[in-house]
């Protein structure tokens, strides 16, 4: 098993601009954001519909990648706790996951919301949310 | 916005050993597995507990990282649809994401289930799901 490239397929659009004003779940007020897809990956949207519900992939590059304990929200009544319990976004891996739904599909991307991800966090992958919840 | 290194944090042990013998969802009779983790990160799994519900974020090692396009669960009767708005495993980040019941915590790791990832597919992460629903 060995370490592996993982490449920007896009890059998150938002008014969001920094760390500190960014809602740390999607229901606390996260907008709507657009994802520039890379031109060389923009045909993987082909057939994105308005109203798919996603999962967006994120590359939290802020992050802090030697961290493996948290206490969760940040929170210092709660129990350190391993990040692979959290959504910490300091993590061996910085992926953050993002349940969205498609609002317009444009040339160059998709509109997308709500999210909580900062303005230019790199995107890895988007994939349907469909089948999280069928079994 | 550039390439990173994404590093496993542990591998599937799983009694799939073929891509060919592989479900492909979750809920069409995936086997149980053990999620070992690599020993400097096992501090990160800690406060889980069985029955938590997990999000496991694998590296598809075997898939393709230049397909764009695919027919949705290899039907040729299926539309050319772009990779973004399927589960293809070949894609230009070949992440898998897999949701899973925590069924047993054991030094070096966590046993889980379902999930129809083959044997020795590296993990690249371990999220809780909850949220996921949350919104």
């Amino acid at each position: 098993m060995k370490n592996d490239v993982i490449r920007p397929i896009g890059v998150i659009r938002s008014e969001l601009t920094s760390l500190d004003s960014a809602p740390r779940l999607g229901e606390e007020g996260a907008p709507d954001a657009f994802l520039e897809v890379v031109p060389e990956y923009q045909e993987g949207l082909d057939g994105m519909l308005v109203g798919d519900e996603m999962i967006v992939i994120t590359w939290l590059h802020h992050a802090r990648r030697d961290v493996l304990k948290v206490r969760p929200r940040r929170d210092p009544s709660n129990p350190l706790t391993g990040v692979f319990r959290t959504r910490s976004p300091h993590r061996p891996n910085p992926l953050g996951l993002h349940r969205v739904k498609v609002l317009e599909v444009r040339a160059g991307g998709i509109k997308i919301g709500p999210i909580e991800a900062i303005d230019q966090t790199p995107v890895v992958d988007i994939k349907p949310v469909a089948w999280l919840n069928d079994y």
